[in-house]
């Protein structure tokens, strides 16, 4: 079963908001095993939105349109499905009951332009919709389906959940589709690829691996579908495990998690605490561990250590080290992971200095020059990144990285942490 | 001139990510003044893509795609390019060399996926790709132009502004299109709707004002198009000056500078140095304070205090203090600016202590209250917000909203910054 899903609004073609109604439905839709094959967006123009019926009607079997409802004028939804639908369009006292209600309990009154909402095709099978003025359309039309939906997200969402999805497995037999997305970092996408290459060559058919990549994770997602819910799950959750066996070095985690909630689950775990000294990060991998809730469990906090002098003063880096390697040196992450376990009383830290750029590199230490260090009292684990020019990237790829480096550090040397 | 923006991926259709490619090309070739009439999304699919550019090139004067570019094999745009375009694929050497070198500089050597990635359509001519290993293709085809770009953002942003842009200006002949943005803080929405509700009415026709909020920052987007580019440019100075009048007390920029930028720039013009002492925020204004290039001439460090401990033992809050009125506090926040000069020898701090959620509120204190304070060794002034329940938005609200309190101190308190 394939459907399209068609945003109307001219709102999103000027760019001005970002269509996250979309992506919202297709998870939807593919949880409930039906296919999403494209999705469009068109302005609120009458031609438009006709074409988009016509092309979409001789594609797909569900057509879901959200957006092109409400009460100003410039909404010319209904109108057009009238007329693409050959009908009138009707006064539904319902409707206008409904929404004298509803702003009855804001302490308004409805106005002309809601009465005008209140004519609709005749055709449509009205939603209700609770959360705000204007119902849902649900179409039947030779065997396929045309659904319209408020853009309001939370009142298309809540319509979806109440009315469409029910409607829609009640009325169509559905193929099970199965997704995992398996996290990794470590290694870039193409390094990943020929590592899977066999596995991936003999996958069944109805079995598919794609590559998500971004700044030093890349997501693997294996994606199932057929008769079969039961087999299908099985031969999902078989190819996550063999796809683990392959590239166990790789793999963090799954599905919504992210490096800063595996490692706070590590830390949680073994009981232990977490510190920063963060210099051309600055800030920024304790911004990353403190998003997420709960992290101060665990999470002491940091020192951004930008100038040469906080390094000596708070993190007791010595004035030789830094004269003698600079502060972008092995010798000088050693150092703050020391000098920020003693001053911070913490069981874990994590040290960066380098140059992010674009300026202040050297010959010998060019920018995208980097340090990370990750240690406890006994042990000092140290990596050296050799990145690019762009300030933004290197600060993003090198929290990546450092949190990957501390995640892999804690397996390393804490049993609790062993599967 | 039309034009249709075209998104290819999977992941787009099963909803796991969200388009924003589609939004910010829309925003841009809107500023270039060309009229983006649809978006779609279509998957890793040869007969999906080749549809697209039919249908495409039937209705729209230039096709934007973005997506399916890369070194694994799922990626299939290229050759469905070849095939389109009626030309064979093709080795191109610079495009080898160029992945080769990019792979030199992080320490890595080019597989033979990247190998694989340089065979590409002769009729294309390629945009060089700094930013990752896929280059960009434009296609000149009967009039028309067809470009095809990285799905990932930073590449793609990179690809249309150093490539894309400056082409199609070249090409096509573009109505001239002045744009000027003017930055604010410290106000929303609506109120600065009001207070600019006559000068707005009297607006000349070809002269428009856009309203572009986000989190405690709201951008002013006048403009104007017409044949005679310096009378534009003259109209939307004026009313820029205009427009300034009104809201002196807001406005705090123009175009491409942030309030990180702005408030960088006053500390060197006064020759101040600056440094944050944060709990809630955990890390996120000394992360955008050094986002900026340079930054480390005016930007000492921070102190992430997130455990009390560190607020007692590293910034001198006095336990009493914590005590009596608790970590989210007036006296905190003061304590902790007063802590920080002393400790990082600092001419300004930022402090902020708060609740930033989704757990530890209290009926006294719920979710979303936080305190502020920015002072020097003379004055400390201070704000109490009352935010909503999301933590990232608070984080992020809060980090804005203190950066804008220290550029108000400065403005206020140090004479080289008057105009």
């Amino acid at each position: 079963m394939k459907a399209s899903i068609i945003t109307i609004g001219d709102e999103i073609l000027i760019g001005q908001i970002v269509d996250t109604n979309s992506s919202w439905i297709a998870q939807q839709l593919n949880l409930a095993g039906i296919w999403v094959h494209q999705m469009l967006s068109v302005g609120d123009e009458e031609a438009a939105i006709q074409q988009a019926l016509r092309d979409g009607l001789a594609d797909a079997d569900l057509l879901v349109f959200t957006g092109g409802l409400g009460p100003t004028k410039d909404d010319i939804t209904a109108r057009t499905f009238a007329d693409f639908f050959e009908c009138p369009l009707v006064f539904d006292a319902a409707t206008y009951d409904h929404i004298c209600r509803f702003f009855e309990r804001l302490g308004r009154t409805a106005g002309e332009a809601h009465r005008r909402q209140c004519f609709l095709p005749e055709k449509a099978i009205l939603l209700p919709n609770s959360m705000g003025t204007a119902p849902g359309m649900w179409f039947d039309h030779q065997g396929k389906v045309v659904v319209s939906l408020p853009g309001v997200p939370y009142e298309m969402k809540s319509l979806m959940e109440k009315e469409v999805l029910p409607r829609l497995r009640q009325k169509f037999n559905i193929q099970a589709v199965v997704h995992r997305t398996i996290l990794t970092a470590g290694e870039g996408e193409s390094r990943i690829a020929e590592r899977l290459e066999v596995f991936e060559n003999e996958l069944p058919p109805f079995v598919k691996l794609a590559y998500l990549p971004n700044l030093g994770q890349v997501r693997l997602r294996l994606s199932a579908k057929g008769n079969d819910l039961q087999l299908v799950q099985q031969v999902v959750q078989d190819k996550t495990q063999e796809l683990i066996n392959i590239i166990p070095d790789l793999v963090f985690g799954f599905d919504q998690e992210t490096l800063e909630t595996v490692l706070g689950q590590l830390l949680l775990d073994n009981n232990l605490s977490l510190v920063t000294a963060e210099s051309c990060t600055g800030g920024r991998i304790s911004h990353t561990l403190t998003s997420v809730p709960g992290s101060s469990a665990y999470f002491k906090g940091a020192l951004v250590a930008y100038s040469n002098e906080l390094k000596v003063n708070h993190l007791g880096v010595s004035a030789q080290t830094l004269a003698q390697h600079g502060a972008v040196s092995e010798a000088t992450v050693v150092e703050m992971v020391k000098g920020a376990l003693h001053a911070y009383q913490s069981d874990l830290a994590i040290a960066v200095s380098g140059i992010a750029g674009p300026g202040g590199g050297t010959p010998e230490k060019p920018v995208g020059t980097i340090w990370v260090a990750v240690g406890n009292q006994h042990y000092v684990a140290t990596q050296k990144l050799q990145l690019g020019k762009d300030r933004m990237l290197n600060i993003k790829f090198t929290t990546t990285f450092a949190l990957n480096m501390a995640r892999q550090f804690v397996v390393k040397h804490y049993p609790a942490s062993q599967p």
